[in-house]
């Protein structure tokens, strides 16, 4: 069963997103795959025994969120110029999120932006980073601060290469897919309460959904003016985590999966969850391994720490929190108190 | 009598080209105003006192095009994030093409696109670079290799800051403006013919019928697909020249006068343009001191660094040359011969 979903972008191309559809990928003109040393060893010789183009070359950058820098998208941009790429060319970002963002942002400003597919190697990339089109490097000051909206021309997504992620790897993927279904469709909900993703199909059902979800979120509102900020769920929390830990102690899933719960808690506060509902969402995140311990040192540093993420403007700071099961509210008032006393009580 | 008119890519929003009618600018957010160190002593208090903003900042970057690099976007960048800048920040671009073409370009990528308003300070900005949204850096493989379609949300061109423009400076705008009068209207060949543009009513004339044409053309084709490469008449022959003399002993307009008249013998050569013809464009060109002498040292080597000219695809080399007086050929066949006889014979 091949499975297909269309992305619509408002100001945008359309394009595929094809689930265990990858056969042969012929291409016209040059071709990149830009990719990282642990993918190209285990994967690359499938991939390239794939491609039909003229001339085939291999970029890889090192892995890990650390290494998503301006720096490294300029040294891909040097390996293109030396092989004399033209706008005709194409790149392909095959590996998980880190090489997505990094191979997409090249495309964009490549001579102005060129195509670009995304082979998403990780669960976590196939059913959030490679979709959407968001593109972008981390620098000092936080993540994803420099980047441009660039949409893929294709997505590939093959289970055969999740055989090989490890399981922290797949449970923070999962935590992204959780993220989805709370916040859109309570349906979805029940149905990973009830359909183990350890089962292939019950996993390829459930990366369908989640892209199907942000397909339409994305067709909506392609630049994140409105309803995209909450894909957000999880991340604004999140992202201080992964900044006060240097990006080394968790996966970007794991702590969406911790800042999740720190906004169920202020949805709680708010009147937005109940008690039961909160438990609910807990206990799908302990089925996969994903209720971690973050004692927050410092709440009010942590606090302060939200002004420099990006989604917040100005002055106000903007929470995504669920509104019951399957539904969410764009909190832009939550009073620093109420947000201090959840960081405070937060020592799970 | 301000003139204003309005620029509709297909692909962004709409926005509006001022002339001589900025008054009050008042801004919403942060700003930041990118210029150089010469323009912000001739000019920047008088813009400053027209601007209303919670606050304001000013960052100033080397002038002249060989310090359009990423490294200066880079610089800008920090500033902003230094200043803790959000996606509700305005930049403006206070300066010729190169302080337009790093502002459009860190506006484009700094948290995947804010907004930015042109206040082009020479005629070549005026007429050509601040309109259009074409944004980018230099590196060592050649000009704007790197970059994205980025359009402002206004554009300001005061006649008052061209007061304290070089003559050279003003010759080179000058050869943009017959760039485009010379491919798409006879009319205003015969204008320029007639109407020096010492006179600033005359001035003002051709700049709002250049942007009229180049807003016909982005309206038409923002990405440059199809008829927006027209606009690089003298530009393929333009741009080797520059990177030959290293941009410095051209200025953009110049090597671009030069680019002309070199399309122009070879429109001759594939009968598009007639001896007379080709004289009328010399003629115009003398009028404004844009009759340089440039002797190709190595005609094989010009012709070989077309291919790194980033619009050219594959092995097509693409110039524009005139047809007849207000019209166009888009030649992409020209036998590598007659275009190395036009090197060759080229040394006026």
């Amino acid at each position: 069963m091949n499975i297909s979903i269309d992305f619509a972008p408002a100001q945008s191309q359309n394009y595929t997103v094809f689930i265990d559809a990858l056969e042969r990928l012929t291409l016209r003109g040059k071709v990149a795959i830009v990719t990282n040393p642990k993918v190209a060893g285990l994967h690359l010789a499938s991939l390239l025994a794939r491609i039909d183009a003229d001339e085939v070359y291999v970029i890889t950058v090192p892995d890990g969120e650390s290494h998503k820098t301006l720096q490294n998208v300029e040294m891909i941009l040097e390996n293109l110029f030396m092989h004399r790429f033209d706008r005709n060319a194409t790149l392909i970002a095959f590996g998980g999120g880190v090489v997505g963002d990094m191979t997409g942002f090249a495309a964009a400003i490549f001579q102005r932006g060129i195509r670009f597919i995304q082979i998403p190697t990780t669960l976590l990339s196939q059913v959030d980073a490679s979709v959407g089109g968001k593109t972008g490097v981390n620098n000092r000051f936080g993540k994803n601060l420099i980047g441009a909206f660039h949409q893929p021309s294709a997505v590939y997504c093959q289970s055969e290469f999740l055989a090989t992620l490890p399981a922290r790897e797949f449970g923070a993927g999962v935590a992204e897919i959780v993220k989805m279904a709370v916040t859109f469709d309570a349906d979805f909900v029940a149905y990973l309460e009830n359909h183990p993703l350890s089962t292939p199909s019950h996993l390829r059902e459930a990366i369908a959904r989640s892209i199907a979800i942000k397909a339409r979120v994305v067709a909506e509102d392609e630049k994140e003016a409105g309803v995209r900020a909450v894909l957000n769920y999880g991340h604004t929390f999140g992202h201080v985590i992964e900044n006060e830990t240097g990006y080394t102690a968790f996966l970007h899933g794991e702590a969406v999966a911790i800042g999740m719960r720190m906004a169920n808690a202020l949805a709680q506060k708010l009147g937005y969850l109940t008690q039961t509902e909160c438990a609910r969402i807990e206990k799908l995140l302990e089925q996969y391994g994903l209720l971690f311990r973050y004692p927050v040192q410092n709440p009010e540093r942590f606090y302060n720490a939200f002004f420099l993420d990006k989604k917040s403007l100005n002055a106000t700071i903007t929470f995504i929190v669920p509104k019951s099961i399957g539904g969410y509210a764009i909190v832009k008032d939550a009073p620093k108190e109420t947000v201090l006393e959840v960081l405070r009580e937060f020592d799970r």
